[in-house]
């Protein structure tokens, strides 16, 4: 067990969750801790390069990406999110403040040495191929999942 | 502390939340290590037994019971529910892709010995019997919890 | 690493899912325990204090105060909220079940030793002053957390 290991899974894909997580992971990462976030069901829409696509796909796996964020910078809010309202002005209000945008918090994540992690099983049931994602993105299941948790001192589940 | 023995808090009784509480469980499980599961509020759905009933119910606790999912079979997902086919297509998926059901996971889970605890506060509250629990579930308060967190490597909340 | 200290990050506003995270708190620090409590982001309203105000705040500031619940007695359902019945509902039945209410819990938390630390970056962006949060609370920001939590032996993200 190493106290400067540290591992987050995001299940979610809500703008508020995933910044909650970020800011978690960047700033554990700054103070030199190895971090490692595994982006599951909903959160893989994080990982997803809205320049990016991938055609062979079957009609409902279609129909799944359609239907979810595409990205980052798309991300509902968790809570009052009012049509899509919510979540600019909370990007206004991030803005205003000096507070990093998700992209950028994510694209810094990656520079600070954060290993980012897309669930095999998720990707598969919801039709997530690796061809959409990001760059620098690691494929993994569960297996990868605990071995990595048992070794870390704080595990979270956001 | 133990590197290999690992409590989850099952509070959301969403079928994606349940889901990955029951793949972590079942594969850490798996992999020799000692697994309790905590189902508390919402999370207490899941080990409702659809085929028991329990009749001395007040009012209330009648009103709740029929309002919440009964049993793992029946519950909705944390987004896009649309009125239960969005539930639907995701269990049809995960067939499709070879994935196991929920039911089969909670029953691979207390084949492995996964420790399956229903929370006694929530039960209280919410009204919820033993009776109508599935078998093979323990009851336990926070005493329980917190001993067994306090013991073991990975604690998560989901 | 200390197996009797715990941190929890309270995110959420919802009640049932600040009332875990209290009856957690309170558990662990009546045996004994160290826990620190993290309000961020909607938990941070479970700080606010309804009897207090700080005028100077940009319009969109004060939006954001009047469209959140103010204080702990405020706080919605995650599920089957219906307009604020649901909660009632629920403060009924913790009552005939004699669980302790909210704001009692929140008090004895306090009493207990429990340390409330707000998040300084989620005041700043939803625009939450120090001079609205109850009495006793610390503002802390990432670096605070991450320091508590990795010499945490449970740590938990509700």
């Amino acid at each position: 067990m190493r106290e400067n290991k540290k591992t987050i899974i995001v299940f979610s894909n809500d703008m508020d969750k995933v910044m909650a997580s970020l800011v978690i992971a960047t700033g554990a990462a700054a103070m030199g801790d190895e971090v490692t976030m595994f982006f599951t069901f909903w959160g893989l829409n994080v990982l997803r390069d809205p320049k990016k696509r991938f055609s062979k796909k079957s009609f409902l796996e279609k129909m799944f990406g359609w239907m979810m964020p595409k990205g980052v910078e798309k991300l509902p809010l968790s809570k009052m999110n009012f049509c899509g309202i919510g979540p600019k002005l909370m990007k206004y209000m991030m803005k205003k403040k000096n507070v990093q945008s998700l992209p950028e918090m994510l694209k810094q994540a990656q520079e600070l040495g954060v290993k980012l992690v897309a669930c095999s099983m998720s990707m598969e049931v919801m039709g997530i191929k690796k061809e959409e994602l990001i760059d620098g993105v690691e494929i993994g299941g569960v297996a990868t999942y605990l071995e990595e948790a048992s070794s870390a001192g704080v595990n979270l589940f956001i």
